[in-house]
């Protein structure tokens, strides 16, 4: 899509620090990470929420996924991660090209979920 | 493992509301849902992490995952969703047996994520 910001740094038209890659994702540090070590997966074709991610990209979804929290513990970015994906606006969703949250998390970092307004 | 909440919950040894199931993962209602419809997909087998699920499952979760999260739309639970994986206490996670939330959303349901304390 023209105007999408994930489609252009896909298309190296908007500068982003990838940090891995598979056949359909990228993996790029969040421009406004929550904390040191928060990546984005993001697939390279134009899609909108988890609804229109074919099955069949599942495994390697899954694989990418693991490799890049498995790195991020191995480079002792965190302790534990969460894995977030937030799909249409009502959910948090920003930029309206499906992506994966993954943060690093460690002990009183000071993030919390599940916050009643 | 003999005392795991969700491997006797996946074992009958528990009653939940169980509301899907695939080959090797189950789908249940949160015992304290953060919203109506607040959903738990979890692996039948025991597991701690997402860096324990085969990849060789992530077509079957990825396509369980889109079938929870699209009934929940369906049903008018929300007009968007979460999904939320904490791996590791440290990332908020209770019940070490892997598992996946689905959080139908709405506008202005009062939740917030990433709040710094």
């Amino acid at each position: 899509m023209d105007n999408c910001v994930f489609c252009k740094i896909v298309g190296g038209k908007i500068k982003s620090e990838k940090i891995g890659e598979s056949d359909n994702f990228i993996a790029i540090k969040d421009a406004h990470p929550a904390v040191e070590g928060h990546t984005l997966i993001i697939p390279k074709k134009h899609m909108v929420t988890l609804l229109d991610i074919p099955n069949k990209l599942g495994n390697e979804l899954l694989e990418f996924e693991k490799k890049i929290a498995g790195k991020l513990m191995e480079d002792k970015k965190g302790d534990g991660f969460n894995i977030i994906m937030n799909n249409l606006s009502c959910a948090g969703q920003v930029v309206m090209h499906a992506h994966i949250h993954v943060i690093p998390r460690k002990e009183e970092d000071g993030i919390r979920f599940f916050t009643k307004k």
